[in-house]
């Protein structure tokens, strides 16, 4: 009987659907790295057959067993606990599954551990990267039409919490957006450092995999569709904690959408109807922001794993256990985080309902005071600015005093200025929110071209 | 079919034996989190029903219901997804349970989903901590064995990675016992203000609880073995936070014996055994230390995540989504993390075997530069220190240049001082191993009479 | 000329009135840190003089030049920079400026760096431990009387950001304060560990300060009003990590208090005026929440900084480098920045005035919502809870596509139910509030008696 | 009188030469930032004087005060205090130093304090990357060096700690040196995406920048030397939390170096010299790796404070206190923790001298277990690997027994297999190493060509 052991929130029945992007899950489970191990054995051996290294035909016999070979997780627990790594369990016993006992021999000839580990986790993060990408198209695209359209949709821009100057929703989701698109343009930096094979033998030097070392580790990298790398990275994981910092970039922009989703949703404020809420056991009217809570605390999981994946770079020597089993305990998690969160911003995005009315409503609701700085500078062409800042600070006290709407008070003091051209102002907020939207177009033009 | 979703080392059917602490880890998973909620519920239906809240019938019926109850987590998993809690799915599913119609509408009366959640928590968390505090105890009386065995066993105190002077291995397992000893002293204090019922209702007031909600809380806290707080704690969460950082504390000194025990196998120094070692998938030779190895790894992993327990500590509010996700998120790998931690520096103490011959070696290998100050101090004895400092200084370099060990030029230079006393003294070491030793009888048996 | 080297927050004279204590602040400067080692280079010598180890004489004539010496602090930076530690520099500085030669040689006897350096470390911890307490103590006091004063103060009680069930400001404030009452608590249980002298030697054996060690080190810990630990501590850094936990815990609830302003001043909300806020550059109208965001800011940079103290446990052998200076780096910060925030929080507890009308007017205005619970299990005296909750629902539906109160439709429906006694009730909040003030006036009660 | 307030590590008199780039943290004073911040304004004046948006004479005046005027960052304390930010204080005692008082008032006109304290910190960033950057070449120019020189230095490849296979000390420093021609890859994508101006006003519109905005921010930029960005980044902070992580990967290789120079220094090992060590208070032997300590505390220091500024990327709506103060108290300890890093790393490397015979006495003189895997492959020759692996696992055993070399008891066992051969192999390392010297001189053409 297999025991359950669902114990942490990705991984739980009963929170898959909270925390979870199932796609990007099912790259990381054991039945899933048995898998990319295997074929990673499998491509190698077929390489080295191709060079000579080993027999041809030993190459192929274990090449086509990798693809069929079935391993059970729970068989090489022991043995894994034990080692540290399952690579040495894993080649026992699928040289055992081999039914070509001559060729069984040349599994995993010249290798180490760590080249096949790393490797497969590699082809997995490929795959989790795509998913990722997608999930950011998708959102972009749809923060884009918001952008498009709510371009000139009044708001109130917040500073601090309070009221500043008036901007438009369309800016703000254009504010959003804008860091994904410079997400893409990492992660295009990124995975050419990312996405290299490791094929480094015991201590970095590929001492047992022969003189045609480089030869072979292009021949393995053509098979699995990866790059090599300008050196062995067994204990050089730049460009693993460079990824784990973009995870961490990545949830950190949803965990701002989250935040500020969280803050626009609050009763008092209501500017956004989530389309999708969460009820509660007790109380009949809630309905709970549970989509940008979980982007939230997704961003500070991320970062907080992160702290641990920058400290894996101090990586002793040729190889260290500590370090490296340091990431394996987070990297899966971040991934999983981010995958979950972006498209999680994406479902956000498509369901969620702006309220004009209600932005509208809350912006000249407070009496005004938002459009204090346009008055200041409409004024300060009558005089000196420190002087109009001084005389609307007045007028603001006034309004307050009075319960008087600023502009209705100025308006009153300096008929021969135009009050309404300078509080219907939005300043550059269409253009910023128009910007946006063209970028989108013109990034995936990009791409579609390339 | 039910989908395997072995994502995440600690429910990895792979590296179970490697990360996990199988007693602990059976308390995170999603059935006994239903188990335990369900226990609440049972225990708070009774209570009410003890105190006239609800019919006292309909109290015992849930009661009887709630013992018996088998829940899929997996059929709540839709449900949880939207609401952010399971606890309205899990009501509405244990309601069609209970065979009486009438008692099953008296289910969750007046409470909210975080009293259900945190107390259900607060019950896994107290047979966790006593897990860890078996295996710290385990840990402590081992070392004080080796404490007492090796008080004199002479070995090369080393700072900065350097030979400081000599201490004894019974000092240096002292000193890797001490502060579990003062650790389950910070329990002692922890445990009444972690170990209590949440209790409080929808906003934290208890309205629906009713007037005699202290009687009630302390029903219920009698029924389930837990305690009572001085106030309500949805987003009051220093003791949860206190509870992160005890844990990280426990892990970080189960850390520092693997630093430690990193060091001393190493293949130059050598002076320690583990009994047990990994192999390696291509090196013949090789022992790798897991062991240590995943105490280091360990340590990080709660060190990240308690960044992110500490930051929830910011709940904003009567509740938090965000903030209580977060500790959702990171909170059981902690536990489990602390929990393998201390039971495998159980398992290392048990099996390592100190090497006296080689301690000795590496100690006077050195051309015995490691006595250094002890000469100096002897020889303080006959001109002022600064002076005698400034001798010896010489010395070593001489020993180094010549190839002669430091006692021999000393005792030739100063024959009327007693070098042998000088460098076999290994000052209070003894003390401090035989003091830990008897520190640990004590407390076992201050335990034992309390 | 000395170069102004004002470099960040904590030490910039800009910024001095933003982020600083000046009282905790002016511990930890390079003079205060020189002035301290003195002191235990002094209370040594004069400790050792008495129990005869080194000439009564010499030990007197170093305790009083220890009491005048002045040490320019820049003057040891050369040698500090190249031994990592500035205690082999300020050795000789300090020999030098003793008048008597002979007296001179007997300083820093049989000691290391460590020993002075924690020590004189643990001394400034002492004073600001103090003043963190008197910050803490002020602040609850003061919450106090908000507590009492508004025990019965109407105000929404929100989660999710969503208005929930009412509370009351008192029982607002008394979450606010309880969790500084159990870090009082905390605070008896962590000084006897942390306020220990340390006096261990070269490799933590004492070698060197011979056989009399533990008569030394209790008068020198006497004559310095330290405890005496139970072990060296040179590598068991244990209770320097616990006192950077508690610091984490303290600006961790400083930061609620913060988040929960921040909120509450929002321009939607606005339930508190701070009293005093910031003005900005350009728009006349504002009052920025300067101080929580400040609350928020400090919590964050403590937590951050706590991850590198908890990572520095794992400190090898019995001295290391990296470890210690890991310490170095973040501590004074953490201090310096939970004083702050303390502090910062009476402040605000001070000058803040809770706005009554406001708070009646927000929870009223959103159409009674607010009361669905107390409504529904209002209705669950006639109908199964259920069905309570689900007409509940409806009518809470109603009410928005309608715009009458909740309360109005349900008296409506429901005449023969006290609709008014259901809304006015703040549950168990004013009890709460109250127990909170009581529990600051029974814990200074005892603190004076102790 | 103004008082001292060295605090901490980085501002430290005492602490200067230990923790302090001086070159980079003059750039973070509190006078250089004001004289960025009057930089800024001083541009901007004349930007919008010669776009007419102020009258041309007022803007060329302001530029030509503000390269002069002279502000004490003490008098501003208060008012930065209060508001938070330090320029509406700022924009008051720089309008009272223009002697012209009509032109006086158009300082700071139509911007916010954001965009004048962010666009000054970007002045100074952009001068401390290229101090980091000039460290960086240094370090792998120097390393670029060793790995020539030491391409076949044969020295013992470690994993876990444990002798694995061999390698040369080239290859080590290839390995050290890597990962830094890629951080400067990395720079070269982030520099555009960083250095740009913030011109966006009071809530990221810029409305009261006027119509001009776009053509006004592009005269700002080239005034200063610097890019415009594709959006208002007020709240977008992608760009300054990837800055963090770039500072934190730098670092972390830089720790990467510190904890393998411990480890190859310590007393057992003693294959580097550092040529500069720290001396010890009390023990004459003594030279302690400080530099290396140094190195490693930097990074965990760095990469703690990373995680509050990975935090801070969840910046609400158009500007916040809380996460830009939270900026403000981390960024400038990363800067000059990462550029005194890679200073130190390049001193390092300068002054270290490898020691080859202890490298080859170390490999060859345990028993040459280190060439169990090459033997195992030689002896693959002859049977299947597996049956060659369990022979040479017999040897090792047999060897530790006897006491004799494994390679002698091989040959005798195998005479016709060419022992030496197989155990002079260094496999790539050689290569690698000098590719790695290749690549240095490649990359610095490339630079000095572009």
């Amino acid at each position: 009987m297999r025991a359950r052991h669902e114990r942490l929130p990705f991984d739980s029945a009963l929170y898959r659907d909270l925390f979870c992007d199932r796609d990007t899950a099912k790259l990381f489970t054991d039945s899933a790295e048995i898998r990319a191990m295997l074929l990673v054995e499998g491509a190698l051996a077929k390489a080295q057959g191709g060079l000579g290294i080993i027999p041809a035909e030993a190459g192929n016999a274990i090449h086509r067993a990798a693809l069929e070979a079935q391993i059970d997780p729970g068989a090489l627990a022991g043995a894994t606990g034990e080692n540290g790594v399952s690579v040495p369990a894993l080649v026992t016993a699928f040289r055992a599954e081999i039914g070509d006992p001559e060729a069984a021999h040349y599994v995993h000839w010249g290798t180490t551990s760590q080249d096949i580990i790393d490797t497969a986790l590699i082809l997995r993060l490929r795959q989790a990267l795509l998913r990722i990408e997608t999930g950011i198209s998708k959102f972009c695209n749809l923060l884009a039409e918001h952008s498009q359209v709510h371009a000139q949709t009044p708001m109130a821009g917040r500073t601090y919490g309070q009221h500043a100057t008036p901007t438009s929703f369309g800016a703000v989701t254009a504010n959003w957006g804008q860091p994904f698109l410079t997400h893409l343009d990492r992660l295009e930096g990124l995975r050419p450092r990312l996405l290299t094979v490791s094929l480094s033998g015991a201590a970095g030097t590929g001492a047992a995999l022969g003189p045609d070392l480089p030869e072979l580790t292009r021949a393995l990298a053509d098979a699995l569709g990866l790059q090599t790398g300008p050196a062995p990275w067994h204990s050089k994981r730049d460009q693993i904690a460079e990824l784990a910092s973009w995870l961490t970039l990545v949830t950190g922009s949803c965990g701002k959408l989250g935040e500020d989703l969280l803050r626009l949703t609050q009763t008092e404020i209501a500017e956004i109807d989530l389309g999708a809420a969460g009820a509660s056991s007790t109380m009949p009217q809630k309905q709970n922001p549970v989509g940008p809570s979980v982007l939230v605390a997704l961003a500070h999981h991320t970062a907080a794993l992160n702290g641990a994946m920058q400290g894996a770079m101090l990586h002793p020597h040729q190889r260290d256990g500590a370090a490296w089993f340091t990431e394996w305990l987070s990297l899966p998690a971040m991934i999983m985080g981010a995958a979950k969160a972006v498209h999680l911003a994406a479902d956000l995005a498509e369901t969620m309902l702006p309220n004009p009315d209600r932005m509208a409503a809350n912006m000249e609701g407070r009496l005004g005071l938002i459009h204090a700085e346009a008055l200041s500078f409409a004024l300060a062409t009558k005089m000196p600015r420190p002087d109009a800042q001084r005389k609307i600070k007045e007028f603001c006290a006034e309004a307050q005093a009075k319960g008087t709407p600023l502009p209705v008070l100025f308006a009153a003091a300096f008929p021969e200025i135009d009050t309404h051209a300078a509080t219907a102002s939005l300043g550059q907020a269409p253009e910023i929110a128009r910007a946006f939207a063209l970028a989108v177009t013109a990034q995936a033009a990009a791409k579609t071209s390339a």
